[in-house]
């Protein structure tokens, strides 16, 4: 049994939020945990379907999944968001309701973004079919003091992942892989 | 450690749902779980501001709560729901998606609701100072089969929650009292 805390993914449409937040899934569950992932996606057809993509829209949505972040984490489960996320101030508000709270700036160049376009909503956003779309035609904020900073375009997806659960260890949110799952319940 | 599952209040404003649902968070953390209580008005503000109370958006206002306490229930945490919900349809359909959801009716005559008028607003309803409200000028469908029937005119509060976890008892949600704990772990 770990206590809860959240991990909270930002970074643009395409960085690899998603996958990252899959593979810390199964590893955290492997250890013990309790893990539920709060999907940018999944989260605006449960929470937020008519909300848009105006500053104060995207706010409403942010503050919203850091709600049931801040429920699951005083629950003692681990919440992981992975949500664009783009602006430091709501982020910052969540930082500060939630507690144990760690930011993971997913950095990727925009060109990269571009390229991959998984969803191929670039493209569609880059032809202006969408509108407010983060990193073509509105803004996004990188955090400032992030708790990791990954860049997904220069190492694989296990290997970031393996950075996040290091600095989950280093943050004492973890205990040590080296050490008996017994002594982990102790820690936490 | 015990199992999630959902406890359901509905019944008219007044009936007494929060009370019943403070007591049984008290009663349930004093059990070893984990115990989350979402009331109606609070996850308004946190889940669903601007939407009012057509029957298109309370039934959006319950589905958020209902996917919450899903999200909970499958994270072992016992998420106690207080809020009117006086649509049969969404009710049902919020139990489908948890599961292991007990509902609890709690009934109230009209006339005490009114007569108590906790929060002064049946005689501003009453006044058409608030349109739709539930019981005086929006309908109220009761559970045809929930699992607890609570006469809140009838008896105590602490009697009523006393009902509610012999029932929680009987379905299986709960180890019995007169077990010890570490058989309560053994048998959730």
């Amino acid at each position: 049994m770990t206590t809860g805390f959240t991990i909270w993914f930002t970074g643009l449409s395409g960085a690899g939020k998603s996958t990252l937040a899959t593979i810390l899934e199964r590893e955290l569950r492997a250890r013990g945990s309790r893990v539920e992932v709060l999907d940018g996606d999944v989260v605006r057809t449960h929470l937020s379907k008519g909300l848009g993509f105006s500053r104060e829209d995207r706010d409403t949505n942010i503050r919203r999944i850091g709600w049931v972040c801040e429920v699951l984490t005083r629950n003692d489960v681990v919440a992981i968001a992975a949500a664009i996320s783009p602006f430091r101030e709501v982020r910052d508000e969540v930082r500060a309701r939630v507690g144990r709270f760690v930011e993971v700036f997913v950095d990727v160049p925009l060109e990269t973004a571009i390229a991959r376009d998984v969803k191929g909503l670039y493209a569609k956003a880059l032809a202006g079919e969408i509108a407010q779309f983060t990193g073509v035609s509105d803004p996004y904020e990188a955090p400032l003091r992030p708790e990791v900073t990954i860049r997904s375009a220069e190492e694989t997806p296990e290997a970031s992942a393996a950075r996040v659960l290091a600095a989950l260890e280093e943050l004492g949110y973890l205990a040590g892989a080296g050490r008996l799952p017994h002594e982990r319940s102790a820690a936490a």
